[in-house]
């Protein structure tokens, strides 16, 4: 993977350090301030998290920074399988941008980023899931050419 | 992991020996028919996409037998991720039951086989996305408690 920058922005694998922005970007969204816990003392459950994504070759967590302040967040997970003549698939998990730099195209540069990485990763295909009350995220993720074809299924337990 | 006998059909982890029947139960399928290429001569994409699920801790290819036939299949991804407080996800993909099978209660007894094997890995979550086509599959993931909370986007790269 390389750094890439994208006019002011720059993406890069996530480090040990920027672990409590990360977590602050993740709570500072609607459906996120329910969900999680910021401030700077994190809950360890983020720090087990984060070195398990770390060890795991086939998850990449990238953050993109403008300056020195990291601007948004998201995560690769790339999954073997059989299905389509043992095709890889990419998939993007916890897409964040900071409220205060929407608009502004880090999040398509972030996207775009990413499907790169997919595509030199060797995936037939990129995956995501999207809460059905995030009407601005389908425009979004619509406008880069995913297609809405799946029903994404939870369950809690 | 445990193999689990559920009336007279056993849930086990997939042996390389199993590839010819799984490939053809995924080749039996409406969409499957076009995607994929059974027959006892394997595209060696398959075999390299079987090994790379084998030596991947965090995925767990699993089929269900009745007597020497294999039945059923369906893979299990493992995912750490730094959302909802480094909550970990258990992820379903690729769930097929035979044709000749089906009604018989197979695949509910693999989703629930699945949904507490990614208990016992301490996921907070399961999720899958399902063809928006396949209607009775929807059907059938609603009866087991999944909620279509999320749009499953794809793009082919």
């Amino acid at each position: 993977m390389h750094d890439v920058e994208t006019g002011s922005v720059r993406l890069r694998p996530a480090a040990a350090g920027d672990l409590v922005p990360i977590v602050a970007l993740l709570a500072d969204d609607p459906l996120g301030r329910e969900r999680e816990e910021g401030g700077p003392e994190l809950d360890t459950r983020y720090r087990e998290a984060f070195a398990a994504i770390e060890r795991d070759p086939h998850q990449l967590l990238a953050v993109a920074e403008r300056g020195n302040r990291i601007v948004g967040v998201l995560q690769l997970t790339f999954i073997p399988g059989l299905t389509r003549r043992g095709m890889w698939r990419g998939q993007i998990e916890g897409v964040r941008v900071a409220t205060t730099e929407r608009g502004s195209g880090i999040g398509r540069s972030m996207l775009e980023w990413a499907i790169e990485e997919c595509r030199n990763r060797g995936c037939g295909l990129v995956q995501l899931t999207s809460d059905e009350r995030r009407a601005d995220a389908h425009r979004f993720y619509d406008a880069l050419g995913f297609r809405a074809t799946h029903r994404g299924y939870k369950l809690p337990l």
